[in-house]
């Protein structure tokens, strides 16, 4: 099927580079499953590598992983293999946001044979002044085609990459990850456009990338699939980091969807230990093919649930030196989990030799914790996580869990807020709730103060929390020169105005002009 | 002159990108003026550009200050022109650090049109335990050639880059950015040498490019000329911010040192107010001839010295409202300055049209400082440094920095601090005279610990401290193990014998054996 009417494509999304990366025993993994997916590109002589965001874990990556990825890219992705597709859309378009919007392999002084297109993720999204992120750093070195980036918080309009190698003709679409209650808002509202080109529009494949949450956290909190435009032929969805690599239809929509998964366990949650692959996709016309590859450099990770009242024969809480018992059992169960990480290894010498284990124990019943930490430290030349082997939980909270989000996993929901347990947005909204009745901060909106000090916390934006000052006031100054006020009780009665007004609009959800502009976008 | 035989180099130094970034009136200053040097070595095709250190202000620059300088270096060093020389010596020596050991411009992947060679300043220097610097971001893109490392704290050996245009023949020598006593401290020590091609010696033009301290900062802290070598024919010389750019004979040695100075002024001193610079050094044979070229984008630097006590007529401490009258009169100055400036700008539509104003005012002899916050407001909509338009001085301070330094630029020594003012090796001494006879941190040595917080301060080395303890704590463990020491007395006294020993070889400048490895580069 290899032939010069079809596309060979590498899939891979959320490779999390610097995930750990001061860990002594897993500080590398990242960076080696990079190398081996753009090793795997080279080798089956992809046309291209589509990444589906998180290419970093960190907003500002450190030197040292910025570094890495450069010099892999400048090795696997240079060289003199032809290109053998061409691009047919307006590139200025497509790259509009780039200092060189064209794709890099058509830049003369680049020698790119591997091309990378990728969107950016909710890790590696764009922020601060300049609405920068760390993919355009490589894409102004010439590394990496950036696409999917919207500019307004209103409306998106997507003019897809227009693709053709020999008569297969493929339209590649993208969405940068954005908040997801943003994003399905502008759904719901219909101010999502996918464009399509006028000519032969069956005669394309249209490919859809997306980094947004596919299980339901929430109401408006996911971005339904039926969402989507039916016009689609197979949606990559990022983000999600269980490997669900294996196309699934969607029956009201008739695309399918492709979900590969991490290529790094980011949290030790039963998704994460599904095997990780990624994607090698054919398409030839508008049919497809998608053959999955196993990824050998990733650390294994085995996961188990034990729930000791369903094991009466072996302990109960009232038998004596019960405690004992149950932590032999755990031993033996860690252990065999140890053997058979150990069996599964064999003959991959790629394979990193510390396995990740996690035994989750739901003691409820009766039953006493033991110390966790002082047990995991058994296994500490065993295991890569020799701190969290065991882990307590009790049925009440795991069925709460279960009932109240439909299957949601926790541990990837947690892994979005950078400090594991503290939501930000709650602290300051109870600050507001407090704070306003003596009126301290009328000047600013909470949902402003709250993005503000989530840029400054996750993303590391230093002059975050400044600069929405700054814009608040100047924004204030503006209002009352103005209105003409002039006594400080009307400065009051106007400021106080203006709050209600621009919380009015946030309910319904709309924006005023004034907040599309630029600073808008970002603190609205 | 420009034939097939002569060099032509761009030479400049501390550009220092992203100085003031977030400055709404100088914070483009940089990025503009680096547009202006890359944009001229293109207009007068240039064999390769010459960097003395100091690209970037920030040892971790910023995303948007990293975006625009590869930004730039791809538009103006990249593209058809051929380059006309030939590196003679062994690459894979001379960039032995880079993961790509060659010069960028014969990376077959890479259409270089003008290479770029830089050694790293005091302020872009590899730090953390990579060893990494900005630079190397750089080379790893394949946009500069980064020369002059050196792995070791005893000794240099610097293998020059041998370069060759149709007969001409030119060694590169260099050494990044080294703390100037240590480095002093190396060539006192004959541990610094500069190898030779055996062939022809007497036929090479013999180049060094040096990043220190050139006047004298306390005994050891600079580096005499008289320390290079005599075989050498021209110095260029960074990190010094005074454009010194001609060629000044040292007569000793029988070289020329060219001073090229900064092209941005990071401090309001003298030195800093002489017109900027950069050089066109034309090499045929063993026969140089150096062109001074304007920077025009550079904002305007006006300086003026105001003795109080020299205007008896004017104004003395006795008089009614003397401060009014001084203060008028200071306005007046200010003025004048400005309209100077103006003038000046007439027909550079390039300058920055809010010049860079400095008072300093005298007022030793019994007046009175002015408020000069306020005073300097006045001129917020004509000056791009509103804040500090004046400054006092006392005779006394000014004469004893004079005496006490030989003219040393103290706005130059200040600015190698971050924290203005505040010295951190003062607090750890300080910290340590105090805590040692509690023997609270007997395991950390004063030097370590002033290094790693030097470092966090300095170079946002986030885990500096943490790495430092990590060292000396495995250290002790290993000299404890090897006495096989038992009761904790004995461990006391060894680990007091141990920082005994250590201080001692510092004072003598010996460093062990065990100190030479990698981490006790750092620490040492």
């Amino acid at each position: 099927m290899d032939d010069e009417d079809t596309f060979k494509i590498l899939i891979a999304t959320d490779i999390h580079l610097g995930y750990l990366e001061k860990d002594a025993v897993r500080g590398n993994d990242t960076f080696n499953t990079f190398d081996e997916i753009l090793k795997c590109a080279k080798q089956n002589q992809v046309d291209f590598i589509l990444l589906g965001g998180d290419l970093f874990h960190e907003n500002k990556p450190s030197r040292r992983c910025l570094h890495s990825c450069i010099s892999l890219l400048r090795k696997y992705c240079m060289g003199d293999t032809p290109i053998l597709f061409d691009v047919l859309s307006d590139q200025a378009v497509n790259f509009s946001n780039s200092k060189f919007p064209w794709v890099n392999y058509q830049d003369e002084n680049l020698n790119i044979s591997i091309p990378v297109f990728s969107v950016h993720g909710n890790h590696d999204d764009p922020t601060g002044a300049d609405g920068l992120c760390a993919l355009d750093l490589l894409s102004s070195a010439g590394l990496v085609n950036h696409f999917g980036r919207s500019q307004s918080v209103e409306r998106i309009e997507i003019s897809p990459v227009l693709l053709q190698k020999g008569s297969t003709k493929l339209a590649l679409y993208g969405i940068g990850s954005i908040p997801d209650e943003r994003l399905y808002r502008m759904f719901v509202n219909n101010q999502v456009t996918m464009l399509r080109p006028k000519e032969d529009q069956d005669q394309w494949f249209n490919l859809f990338t997306i980094h947004q949450n596919r299980s339901k956290h929430g109401a408006t909190n996911y971005i339904p699939e039926q969402f989507l435009d039916d016009f689609l032929d197979l949606v990559v969805w990022g983000h999600e980091h269980e490997c669900l690599i294996n196309p699934s239809r969607n029956e009201q929509r008739l695309f399918y969807v492709t979900q590969p998964g991490s290529s790094v366990a980011t949290s030790l949650s039963p998704g994460e230990a599904v095997k990780k692959h990624i994607g090698l996709l054919r398409v030839k016309g508008r049919k497809m093919n998608l053959q999955k590859i196993p990824l050998h450099t990733v650390r294994q990770f085995f996961i188990q649930d034990l729930v000791l009242s369903e094991h009466p024969d072996l302990f109960n809480p009232d038998m004596p030196k019960v405690n004992q018992r149950v932590e032999a059992f755990c031993q033996e169960k860690v252990e065999a989990m140890i053997e058979e990480a150990e069996r599964d290894r064999l003959g991959n010498p790629l394979t990193p030799e510390k396995p990740l284990i996690r035994l989750r124990v739901d003691y409820s019943g009766g039953f006493e914790a033991f110390n966790a930490t002082r047990f995991s430290q058994k296994f500490v030349e065993q295991v890569a996580n020799p701190k969290d082997v065991v882990h307590f939980i009790r049925q009440k909270e795991y069925k709460a869990k279960v009932k109240g989000e439909e299957g949601v996993d926790f541990g990837q929901l947690l892994s979005h807020s950078s400090t594991e347990g503290l939501r930000v947005e709650d602290l300051v909204k109870e600050y507001f709730l407090t704070a306003e009745k003596t009126v301290q901060l009328s000047l600013l909106t909470e949902q402003g103060m709250g993005k503000a000090v989530q840029e400054y916390v996750d993303k590391e934006e230093k002059d975050a929390i400044e600069e929405l000052i700054r814009y608040q006031l100047e924004k204030t100054q503006r209002h009352l020169q103005q209105r003409g006020v002039l006594t400080e009780e009307e400065i009051d009665q106007e400021v106080q105005r203006m709050e209600r007004g621009g919380r009015h609009l946030q309910q319904r959800g709309v924006l005023t002009e004034e907040e599309i502009d630029h600073e808008g976008e970002r603190w609205g």
